[in-house]
């Protein structure tokens, strides 16, 4: 598979001459050809200038095109074939079967979007019909539906190549809406941008849309980011990645003259609390079961389970006995970057460098720093110095788990409330525990976007209910999802039409509900014609 | 009716001591007793310390729990009487007819979302099952639903003394959701907000709900709202007034530790295109239409047409020439405080002061200041003025309109392109026209919350099919109403529950849907049962 190294500007290949740089193998420390050459400035501004363009005719796209669009990126992502799984592999050292799951998961994603956009029912469609006698003043004829924001800048993530990336959840979810997508390639696997950007430029192009409907910018630092954010077309931002960057991007929204929504998804610690009864009949189960959910993915996952409450006892002091010998049977792995190691390394070191604080096991296996290699890990610490050290609250983004033991599960409660926003929290539990539990699960709510019973909290579903989402520092908007479809609520608006005859309304809004959707029709719902 | 001019501290009346000041009957200029005591930063710590200790209790209570606090302030108020009337006429000079009118509305609204939480299909219940044996991995029970974001700080507006202030819109919306509210009363009229606050108090109290649910703070300035909206418990922000004092509150809430949502209602010109076949067919009707409308209330409504396009002919002539004809006859009208009244005429003086500006008409009656009337007027200008000139789509919250001269409706598009974000944008036309008129349309659905067709756009209905919102300036969060019953979901957040047994679900998520919601199941709208 040919790579040019050019950004993909509306359709077309973009210019070479400025910096470059290049992909790097993890596994082998290898600089992977070509070089990737970085957009201008001027570049930037044309991407976003087409994008509002084709804006212009996307969005008054019926649900049945973008459907269309979606299905096609789908299948041109599979007509890559192997090529993409093997550059996707080179560039991130993530074995080839997560990646053909991930590709997976990734066409689904937009198969599934393609479906809940050719039902329709999304725009929340709202009929108030006109009451002209009603007293003392008449009624006016009032119809809502969602519209979509604008043109999309999209942020590709380091840890999903494929399913958060070029064509992943924002991506998906923005083209659902009716947006144009600017896609901000992520550094590290650009080869796998290029390909999957030209998937979704070809897919554009077979189904008669505007080119400016989607571009892949390449670019390094935080200059061509905020310029993207900062552009006045854009008219919102998805972003999955670290706290330091996401709330830089955030700041930059939030200063414009006209301030933007920011869809950041950024950090995560996802706690565990295992109560008493769960912990004595299944200890060595839920250690092991920790141990599988903490290292997935080299412990690359921003639902990672990285702190683990449990009550002191003789049984606690079994299943850290458990987890310790597992973790030190486990395999280390490659990690994306050499940055993300030492980002990594560095979190891990700080919080075991604080006094009360015991790294207790990590794998016997020497992590081999050329691979780009981390070992997994595990500390312990008492509730006291947890209470006392914020910092024991940091998210390391790798295969580290830090238990936190605490007196009695009595303690518990003042650790959720301590703890920062969260996607998930996850609680473990016989009935008789849960029920006694119910504070406890009650605090939970208030902190965290997803709350999982008896199993771990990797693995987010791509479904109606899913919610990954959360209170701050999680993600820059509490309100929404980055993953589920409910996901494309995000990037669209209402608009109510008032007084407006029948044939200039949109098709979701006419008396005889030609798109046979569910609506409200003076609040009560129905698919019903006026 | 005593009043004590205290803030309302969960229950308890605040300090005094500090500064004082007093509300002033603008219609004489007469400052009103008693004192007013504003709030100290201590009485601000501890009503949000309340309002998140309330906030625990109040966010678990059920959809008829708060429908029956709702209904409850609604019949506080109405038991109010002619008391509450007589001293919202006295500090604001609105007439008693309107406030009578606006009483109603307020008392509706309440019952209305009352009847929404009651219902309680709002919370956007969806379940998918669990699929044990799916391949190649099972899928576990998830299920999601609203929650309430937290503690709300509520800015009282001057313009809505009722139903945008204490017990308004935002607060209406805000207690449906399940959130607890701190409400800043507005200056200018302190008394009904005292009025307004023990009637929400005494609800409180007589549905067995923690006093912390509500409280009311005076105070005055900008230092006293900032505390507010920094303040650590507050979740979210609703806000009606001034572009200024706005954008304040949303970077006092983007730059916190914990950005929080800024509902903030700022700034609207409301423009209104008139199509040349109805300007033809009914150009005196247009013309008072027109004048009633940017009269209406003195001219202090946020969806007050403010800009007027009109293509050039002499059926456009006909038109002005009638409009400056009921301008002239039309009644000054006593504004709500002197200082709106400096700003409008400030913003007036501005406006026409540019080159290519006219002022053709203004009521033949003067204006008395000492009654802090100001009088009707209109002016005119070109498309090419309007276009050199941001400044004239600034809004002059007051009685006052700009005709925009066209040389074509050809000129309107680029007329529509170069406004800023509006609440409502106005078409008057034949079917002829306005089937001609798609683009303008298209146009304007992306820089207005609401399209109005052959009507005026002062009136918002409170119903579920609302739009009362639109891209900044007009507010700071596009994606969200403030009126109707949308505008609850601004205050909740989707949380999902997974693994969890049935009995441990909120009501809302239980198999049996004891609570009979529509919910998407697998998907699917239905009130079946799981």
């Amino acid at each position: 598979m040919n790579l040019h190294g050019k950004s993909l500007l509306s359709g077309t290949a973009g210019q070479t001459g400025g910096k470059t740089f290049r992909a790097v193998n993890p596994a082998t420390g290898e600089a992977l050809a070509p070089d990737f050459h970085e957009a201008s400035a001027a570049e930037v501004t044309r991407a976003l200038d087409a994008s509002a363009e084709a804006f212009a005719d996307y969005r008054a796209r019926s649900g049945a095109e973008r459907a269309r669009l979606l299905d096609a990126i789908a299948t041109e992502i599979e007509t890559l074939g192997d090529a993409l799984l093997q550059r996707a592999n080179a560039e991130t050292g993530l074995p080839l079967a997560r990646l053909t799951g991930e590709r997976g998961r990734t066409c689904a994603q937009l198969r599934l979007f393609a479906q809940v956009v050719r039902d329709g029912s999304w725009v929340d469609a709202r009929i108030d019909p006109a009451l002209p006698d009603r007293q003392p003043l008449p009624r006016p004829d009032l119809r809502r539906m969602l519209l979509p924001l604008g043109p999309v800048v999209v942020f590709g993530s380091s840890n999903f190549p494929l399913a958060f990336s070029a064509a992943g959840g924002d991506t998906a979810s923005a083209l659902a809406a009716g947006c144009t997508v600017v896609v901000k390639a992520h550094r590290a696997h650009p080869g796998t941008g290029e390909l999957v950007g030209g998937a979704i430029t070809r897919a554009v192009a077979s189904c008669g849309l505007p080119p400016g409907v989607f571009s892949l910018i390449h670019g390094g630092g935080a200059t061509i980011g905020i310029a993207m954010v900062k552009h006045p077309a854009t008219a919102a931002v998805g972003f999955t990645g670290s706290h330091a960057a996401g709330r830089a991007l955030f700041d930059a929204a939030a200063s414009r003259p006209h301030p933007i929504p920011v869809f950041a998804e950024m950090s995560s610690l996802n706690p565990v609390f295992l109560l008493p009864e769960a912990v004595r009949e299944r200890s060595a189960a839920i250690a092991t079961g920790l141990l599988g959910s903490f290292t997935l993915g080299v412990g690359q996952f921003c639902t990672k389970p990285g702190l683990v409450f449990v009550a002191r006892g003789p049984e606690a002091d079994a299943l850290i006995a458990k987890l310790a010998e597992v973790v030190r049977a486990a395999p280390c792995g490659t990690m994306l970057t050499s940055g993300i190691r030492e980002a990594f390394l560095g979190n891990r070191d700080k919080v075991t460098a604080i006094a009360g604080v015991q790294l207790i096991a990590a794998a016997s296996a020497a992590a081999n720093a050329a691979k780009t290699e981390a070992e997994p890990s595990v500390a312990t610490t008492s509730v006291r110095t947890f209470l006392a050290n914020p910092a024991l609250a940091t998210e390391a983004f790798g295969p580290f788990t830090l238990v936190v033991v605490a007196e009695s599960v009595a303690d518990f409660a003042a650790c959720a409330a301590a703890l920062e926003g969260q996607l998930t929290a996850t609680v473990h539990g016989t009935a008789a525990d849960l029920a006694a539990a119910r504070p406890l699960l009650a605090a939970l709510e208030q902190k965290a976007g997803r709350l999982v019973v008896n199993a771990f909290p990797t693995g987010v579903e791509v479904s109606p209910a899913m919610n990954h989402g959360g209170p701050y520092p999680a993600t820059t908007d509490v309100r929404y999802t980055s993953v589920g479809t409910a996901a494309i609520l995000r990037f669209a608006r209402p608009v109510c039409y008032q007084g407006f005859a029948d044939a200039l309304l949109p098709a979701a809004l006419q008396n005889a509900n030609p798109l046979g959707l569910l609506r409200l029709v003076n609040g009560q719902p129905t698919r019903d014609a006026v």
